[in-house]
C-alpha cells in the first residue's frame, strides 16, 4: 500500500494511538487503513459414499483436486457462499448438512470453512475455474493430487468420521503448511 | 473508496471480465481492490458454573455487556486472536477447549466465532475497553444488557448445552439483526 484510498495522498506504516501494530496510516488525512484475514467458504459435497471434486483449472495448483470453495464476498452468509462457490465451480445444487471445518492459516491470513452437503441430484459439470468434476469413491481418492492442506483434511476427517456416522465439526490451524495443531 | 492505493490515481466501480460484481478498479493502473468481510473472533470463558463478561468500555454499545472478542489480526490464528482478545479485554488468562459458535452477519459482512475456553485463575480485571469484568452464573446473566445478538445466542446455547455437557459447535447465520436461520 502507498498511498490512502479516501483522499490519494501518500501513507506510511505507524502505530496507531492506542494500537500496538503497524498500520498503514494517511499521512494527510490521517485514516487508517486495516487489512485483515480473509474468508475462504466452501463445501464437502456427497453422494452416496462418493465425495465430489473439482481439479483446478487456474493458478495456484492448477491440475490438481480440490473441493469447490472460494473467498467469502461482502453481503452474503458463509453457507451462501459456500452454496455459490459449489455452483460456480461444478455446476453443483447441494444441501447444507452442517458447518464441518474450519482452518486458520495465518502464513497467508485466511481462514477457511467448509460445509458438509449433499448433492440434490447429478447434474453437475466443470465450471470455469474447473477442468473436470468427478465423484470419488474413499478408494479413489487422489490423495497425492490434491491441492491445498485444508481439503486433505477435510477429506481424512470425513472418511473417519463416516465409519460411525458422526460428524463433528472440527476447528485446526495449519502453520506454514505441515505443522498443526488441533484444539 | 475514492483512489487506488497502489497509484494513487482514480478508482471506479466496474464489473472486471470474468466476474459478477461490481469492485472498485483503478482507472490508471487496472488493480483490481477486493473487499470482503472480517472475521471478529473471541472466547467463551468459563470458570466452575459461571461465564466471564465484559461491561464495553468503546462504541458501538458501549456500557452493555459483551463476550471478549475482536478483529482478527494477519498473521495470528482464529485461536490466538481469541487469547489475546481475552487478555487484552478482561487481562484473563484461559485454555481453548475448542471452537463453539461461529456467525454469518450478511448486513455488516462479518464472520464471528467464540471459542468454549476455561479460566486458568481468578487474576482477572478490566482492559482499556472494558469498564467492569465480572463472573456472572446462569440466573445473574444481564439478558437485557447483552450488546449484541451473537453474546445472547452464545450464552444460551451454552447454558442448555451444560444441561448434558454435550458442547456442539454451531453455525448460525444472523441476517438483519433479529432473523435467523440455523444449519
Amino acid at each position: 500500500m502507498n498511498y490512502c484510498n479516501q483522499c490519494g495522498e501518500a501513507v506510511s506504516q505507524q502505530i496507531p494511538e492506542g494500537d500496538n501494530r503497524l498500520r498503514y496510516v494517511c499521512n494527510t488525512c490521517a485514516t487508517i487503513h486495516y487489512e485483515n484475514p480473509r474468508v475462504i467458504t466452501g463445501c464437502l459435497p456427497i453422494h452416496e459414499d462418493q465425495v465430489l471434486l473439482c481439479k483446478r483449472a487456474i493458478e495456484p495448483r492448477a491440475g490438481l483436486w480440490t473441493l469447490p470453495a472460494g473467498f467469502l464476498e461482502n453481503g452474503e452468509t458463509s453457507a451462501d457462499g459456500a452454496l455459490r462457490e459449489t455452483m460456480e465451480e461444478a455446476n453443483a445444487r447441494v444441501n447444507i448438512e452442517g458447518l464441518y471445518t474450519l482452518f486458520s492459516l495465518p502464513h497467508i491470513s485466511q481462514v477457511y470453512m467448509f460445509f458438509r452437503a449433499t448433492l440434490q441430484d447429478l447434474e453437475f459439470y466443470a465450471g470455469e475455474e474447473s477442468l473436470e468434476v468427478q465423484l470419488f469413491n474413499e478408494d479413489e481418492i487422489p490423495w497425492d493430487n490434491l491441492a491445498f492442506p485444508v481439503i486433505t483434511e477435510t477429506l481424512k476427517h470425513y472418511f473417519k468420521d463416516r465409519t460411525d456416522n458422526t460428524f463433528q465439526t472440527r476447528y485446526l490451524d495449519i502453520v506454514i503448511e505441515r505443522s498443526k495443531k488441533q484444539r
